[in-house]
């Protein structure tokens, strides 16, 4: 992409009402504009990243055996007063009524649905296991949105539910989203650490929250270092056979948000040169909660002895919006943001230091044509710009990589390579740096 | 895909409710469930086809040079009364009230939105041409939704809208959008014809509708025989050059919906032998409307001599969860969905006649695991259904090739292909039909 030819609005001055790193870097690079209390627009280099994070969210859902599906964001008040949720969830549910009066809500989740669904079409213990995912917007009403995209009204969330004959089967389901969701933080260059959790009000009795570490995190997390440590599950994962060995060996250690921590416990089973603590970010967040929505609503199957009985669910959510915020959260500097490669809106930030110069406007041109052609996404800079704003510009939006081109280099032979989280400059000629971009070091 | 671990829940019976034959057949085949009158979940398969669609229309929409942003689904009511659309747009907007009392709606369209993004960060005639598109829900709040996903209430549109400094301008970004749509729908399977078209409630003098003609269309259509025949705009189209000729090839010759239908302009116009009068459904609608919302809106940039002036915009839409049920209407018979192969949910659906026969599962196993690593998308009916049955689900859901595999086959050391659209049936070796579905013949 030719940045003459882009949309990239990024602000000089940091907007007063951003009160968190965050939020102010989202809006200073462009990748966000409020459209009301809450409610974001995603501009171009924010709607890559949003695409990037739900892509790598859906891989790792197929790859666990779940399957893709689409609800729609409206529902009907009727699913919530079968669970008995509708008069529960307070002011945080926005409730509107249609044309014709009846009553719709805007979903904050999708427990009730889904279970409809299900019960519309499953019958028998062999259609199972079964665990139906999506990515869609959802609305909660907040009393005081803040933090940009980390606490909006209007969010982006995948959300998965598990269906199962029995607990064990349940509990098979529940390792299996557990596992997944190591591996997708992990390949966001998040290092993410399951605590135990308070099921709120999905309910249930089983619950572990996924907690990024940054100095900026919204609450205290407690935990056992070696959960840091720990290596993620490999892309070979058996899904289908016994994870739990990798689950255990996590759940065994002490990990715990303010909400629930026990200091006595903490100080009985951590070692002091073990203890951790620190702020941390809720990235996810798994529930197994039995028969809770499947009783009441009535989705019962068939067993192996021919019994009805009401079916074993679990939910398993990843705010995909509030990823943006909580990635930055955990990757900037004072320059601006440090995009994981994997999530980056762009690779490489070719940067031509000196437009109008035949030479190096052609060597530029000759690397955006290879790069582009070898699938490398690349934002050309081919603006008039002084080649210090355009070195704030790529530090500020956090590219992976910037190629920088100028007479100078050119005359010895030379392009430049600039690591953004490392800050390492390498000259090397452009043969070399177009195999080194391709190549992924 | 193994359908034993999929879900698929096909209807034996045909649901009352449906009255056009692409709504029967999406709940047949477990395209969609609905969820409140108009709103509808997409299950497993619905959803491919909706993700397929929706990347050939971000792929044309990237090539003619938009760019993609996100916006959100809710919308100020503050915004829509600076364009004065607030109370023009009726019962159709679905008008919502926070716990603050402050008045949203759920957004039937974004123009008012898109201006406002633009003017917050657009002031010179040098960051354009600008065309920023998104594919977002929108609500329409109908009176009488019906027709499955052809006339839901929650529907999923993708939106575009151009930003130029002079009308001539605008009209060669109208142009582009134009050639766009043209290869966007052929790249369907489907051959859609562009009329003339009334603006309506977007406003603007210029606009067309594109048309995919079916014997079940919505509506009654005119246009001169010519149309079906041009060809469509190849991929390496420059679409920084002049797209005139190409357009007006196409707008000299008489097409128009029934709405704007002058029989008498007709039959002067186009000789009898090339008159074609048919039924059509609306995919896209192309409009340029000058500065109806920029002027209002203050949204002016300043051109070369330095003077400000409002700027000249045109929005194009496509209804891609609409195109779903007119891909369906034009692309079917009596035993199901006939899916171009560009939109198909799995390319090839692979039917083991004798599941539990040893030799059959392996035949089966090892073609199911050569497609997929090929990357073919294969759904395996590995299910102990009848082969009739599996026939007719095949058929019902419309994967372009049926590779059917027997022990009668297989002992004379042939599998068979049957392609979906033709009913032609290929028997040959594994290898061979290996080769044949990779090759996409």
């Amino acid at each position: 992409m030719r940045l003459s030819h882009y949309f990239l609005p990024v602000l000089k001055e940091t907007p007063a009402e951003a009160q968190i790193v965050s939020h102010r870097l989202m809006l200073r690079a462009g990748l966000i504009r409020q459209e009301a209390a809450g409610i974001y627009a995603w501009l171009p280099l924010g709607i890559r990243v949003l695409n990037k994070i739900k892509a790598i969210v859906h891989e790792e859902m197929n790859r666990a055996g779940a399957i893709e599906i689409l609800m729609p964001t409206l529902q009907s008040a009727e699913l919530w007063r079968e669970s008995g949720r509708y008069d529960d969830y307070g002011k945080e549910m926005l409730r509107i009524k249609d044309r014709h009066d009846r009553d719709l809500l805007y979903g904050p989740t999708n427990e009730e649905m889904v279970t409809e669904i299900f019960r519309a079409y499953v019958r028998s213990y062999k259609q199972l296991p079964l665990n139906l995912y999506h990515t869609q917007w959802k609305f909660r009403d907040e009393v005081r949105p803040r933090f940009g995209v980390m606490r909006g009204r209007e969010f982006l969330m995948k959300d998965a539910y598990s269906f199962d004959i029995d607990a064990r089967a349940a509990r098979r389901a529940y390792n299996r989203m557990y596992v997944a969701y190591l591996r997708t933080f992990a390949r966001m260059g998040l290092k993410s650490i399951p605590m135990r959790a308070e099921a709120g009000p999905i309910g249930g009795d089983l619950s572990h929250e996924f907690i990024v570490l940054a100095e900026t995190g919204e609450s205290q997390v407690y935990c056992h270092k070696d959960l840091l440590d720990m290596p993620i599950p490999n892309e070979d994962t058996d899904f289908h056979g016994d994870l739990e060995s990798i689950v255990r060996a996590r759940t065994e250690l002490y990990a715990a948000t303010e909400d629930v921590h026990d200091s006595a416990r903490f100080e009985k089973e951590v070692p002091p040169e073990k203890r951790l603590s620190a702020r941390g970010i809720e990235v996810g967040q798994v529930f197994y909660f039995g028969t809770k929505y499947s009783a009441p609503m009535k989705a019962v199957v068939t067993g192996p002895d021919g019994k009805e009985v009401p079916v074993e669910m679990g939910s398993y959510g990843i705010g995909v919006s509030r990823l943006v915020g909580a990635i930055i959260e955990a990757c900037h500097d004072d320059a601006g943001i440090i995009w994981p490669v994997s999530v980056a809106p762009f690779r490489v930030a070719l940067i031509n230091l000196k437009s109008g110069d035949v030479a190096t406007d052609k060597a530029c041109e000759s690397l955006y044509s290879r790069l582009t052609t070898a699938g490398i996404e690349t934002l050309y800079d081919d603006t008039d710009e002084r080649p210090g704003a355009k070195f704030a510009t790529a530090d500020l939006i956090g590219i992976p990589y910037q190629l920088v081109v100028g007479p100078r280099g050119l005359s010895a032979g030379n392009v430049e390579i600039k690591v953004r989280a490392t800050g390492a400059k390498h000259e090397m000629p452009a043969d070399a740096a177009v195999e080194y971009l391709v190549q992924g070091n």
